[in-house]
């Protein structure tokens, strides 16, 4: 246990991961449709050491959630500019299984992890929004229990594709005529209940042998497909009692489908403000908690409560019975969790997630910092982070230049790259090759 | 016609256009699968003062077509990396309406656009092979007339997205808390035979307005739809009395929908060989050629005819009749036509097609291609063409640095940039924007 390594995701969305960051006055309102700004995030993050660069991602039009995410760049795109301007950092980002095609999306990874020489990762995420179904000409969403049988099936099939080249396949042989060798590319035959893929990929096979697979979802849908296919794990974890109930949920079942508990990364999300002294991080806190205006407090608030419109109630007064909707599960649950719990009113419940969007808020001095993402490290609650840094370029600076070299310092972070792949960054073994005419039977 | 400028885009596929061209002693044949490749040759176009590189792209794999085709980077993606490494250049793709969702497709341009500060371009195509419908669970493939009907729907609810966004929506206000407004932003509400498309998008509009809308083929339907839409429109022309035929008909249809006709550039491709004496030119052509194994010839050659398996006959004999297929029907005409005029055998014809895959060749010294290439400009047979050179780099560098000085001693080519996007390289006005539920009512 004491030689266990942290690990560290940069989760980025927008201008920061507080609602309110755009306003910041250290932060360039206009940032987010400039690659410049994320060339030079990207940029420090790997000056940090960190494992890798995380997009979030949607395919819909929130209007009054999180205005910096209003625009966003296609996430792959992005990524496989920002390949181009860094060397060693992972590149990941979510894409949709429920709105997507699985030739697209196993081709997409697989040209970004060439791009980049090895560094791209997938968050497998189910879409939840009503307004996503709009725009891909379906009238109403798929269930929850369908999302997952169809996310299911989406990655067998990318999994699938990823193995219709050997790795050896291309020869090249200039003197013989030769490109490549015919019996080393696979079609995979895949016919199932959603797809229908005969494959090979038009793509040879990854740097990597296969991208990164992350995974998120609390539920226990979510915890399956997790820990049966995913090399990394996002979570909202509250406090350490529960991610340790969930780290020793997610690590037994990842035995149970025969894997290493080790190849299996958890990361709980994380919103990190450092000060000179506690009181300085609180009070960053408290100037972005400021600037949040109530209208888009509360309509963050009803997004997150799967849509439900909690607009009539009084700010000052209790969270009402929120009924089942067909939205995501866990957040909606821990939402409500916390408002019983907590005694929180509408107001302080929105402020809540506003700052931290459902994930666990810390403030303190770097060293503070450190000792409380090392004791979680070292109780089993986490194998490292998913970052949700309120806002951008400057908590980035704060984190990087202040806390990294504390926990460098301790012997729990890398001093400096040791690998050039995410999946070696990780610790992970590059997958073995399997024919994917197996995989289908199997 | 005295200042009629010539438009040139550099059409990159695999190694180069000839089919052979990963086996000439000056090409590395691994250079597809790394970025490295692309990034110099973008650069190289861009000391050349070209217009824009051009991606062609499928979404199959076959077995025995163009070997450096089999693996190919997402294009879009790549784009979006070459954005980083370039200024000025023009980037476009070919990205299929048969098998994507219109918000995907949008969305991607519009983040190329965003990435490349102006420079992106689309090839709005419909796939024509079988094996394509086979990777997106369809059995069997729409018919060649229903495909161009979804073709038009596809680019309907693109352009309506493209025009959600009015140019100013983000107002950035930090003082007042307004990110955005409200009213400047649109639904699409669309509603057809192939989509149901909400909107908005979730990405802002353009730095060119719209990115710039290629199209290609010279069918009934190809032209329609490319002369209600397009911004360029690529072809394939034997000779200059059948392109002069073609430029005519299609301006003339342009002006039918009432657009003018200097704002549709057509481009025919062209195969160039340039050396320091006709007879050097002819023998780099002639040294590919020897190069071609019979195998991929033929094969090429049924594939060009529409999936007519040519392999039973002899190739010294001549071209069978070929039936109607539901492939690229005007691809097939030609080669059919060009076999009957010129009497070719089957050997002859899979010559002519891996050294020039449908397009004109041409081969001379700088001052005779500029010749011809001029002549064709002020003839009206061109507005420019889509270089299909046979191989990488040295066919690049034998143009940009033999033959684009001469085009622009006479005049007829620009000395430098004196633009950014790909709209204004091209002479074309900026869209004025037009509210997609009007477009959407029309």
């Amino acid at each position: 246990m004491g030689d266990k390594q942290l690990h560290l995701g940069l989760f980025l969305m927008g201008s920061g991961h507080h609602i309110a960051s755009w306003r910041h006055p250290d932060v360039d309102s206009d940032q987010v449709t400039s690659f410049r700004y994320f060339a030079e995030i990207a940029k420090k993050a790997e000056a940090g050491k960190l494992d890798m660069l995380f997009l979030s991602d949607g395919l819909s039009f929130h209007e009054l959630s999180h205005p910096a995410e209003l625009s966003r760049f296609e996430p792959v795109s992005l990524l496989s500019a920002l390949a181009v301007v860094t060397n060693k950092i992972g590149l990941a980002s979510t894409v949709t299984t429920t709105y997507n095609e699985p030739f697209h999306v196993a081709r997409k990874f697989l040209s970004l992890d060439h791009l980049s020489e090895g560094r791209a990762g997938w968050n497998v995420v189910t879409s939840y929004y009503e307004s996503e179904a709009k725009n891909f000409s379906k009238s109403e969403h798929l269930a929850h229990q369908d999302r997952y049988i169809r996310a299911k099936e989406f990655l067998d099939v990318v999994n699938g594709l990823w193995d219709s080249w050997e790795p050896d396949a291309l020869v090249r042989n200039k003197e013989q005529g030769i490109y490549f060798e015919k019996e080393k590319l696979h079609r995979i035959h895949h016919k199932g209940t959603y797809f229908s893929v005969e494959g090979p990929l038009n793509i040879a096979r990854s740097p990597q042998g296969k991208p990164v697979i992350i995974q998120a979802g609390s539920s226990d849908a979510g915890v399956n497909l997790a820990a049966k296919s995913a090399d990394i794990i996002f979570t909202a974890q509250d406090n350490l009692a529960d991610a340790k109930a969930f780290y020793q949920r997610v690590k037994d079942k990842v035995q149970t489908y025969g894997r290493d508990p080790d190849h299996v990364k958890i990361m709980p999300g994380v919103s990190v403000y450092v000060g000179n002294t506690r009181a300085e991080a609180v009070e960053k806190y408290e100037q972005l908690q400021r600037l949040i205006t109530p209208e888009v407090g509360k309509n963050l608030l009803s997004e997150y409560l799967g849509g439900f419109d909690i607009s009539p109630y009084s700010v000052d007064g209790p969270l009402p019975e929120i009924p089942e909707t067909n939205g995501n599960k866990s957040r909606r649950a821990l939402l409500i969790k916390l408002a019983e719990e907590k005694q929180l009113t509408i107001r302080e419940l929105y402020q809540y997630v506003a700052g931290s969007r459902g994930h666990r808020l810390i403030f303190g001095t770097a060293e503070e910092i450190a000792d409380d993402l090392e004791n979680w490290l070292h109780e089993d609650g986490a194998d490292g982070f998913n970052l949700m840094l309120p806002s951008f370029p400057n908590s980035l600076d704060d984190f990087v230049d202040q806390v990294i070299p504390v926990l460098q310092e301790r012997g729990i972070y890398r001093k400096d790259y040791t690998a050039s792949t995410l999946r070696a960054h990780l610790g992970l073994p590059e997958p073995v090759y399997k024919s994917p005419i197996l995989n289908n039977q199997r």
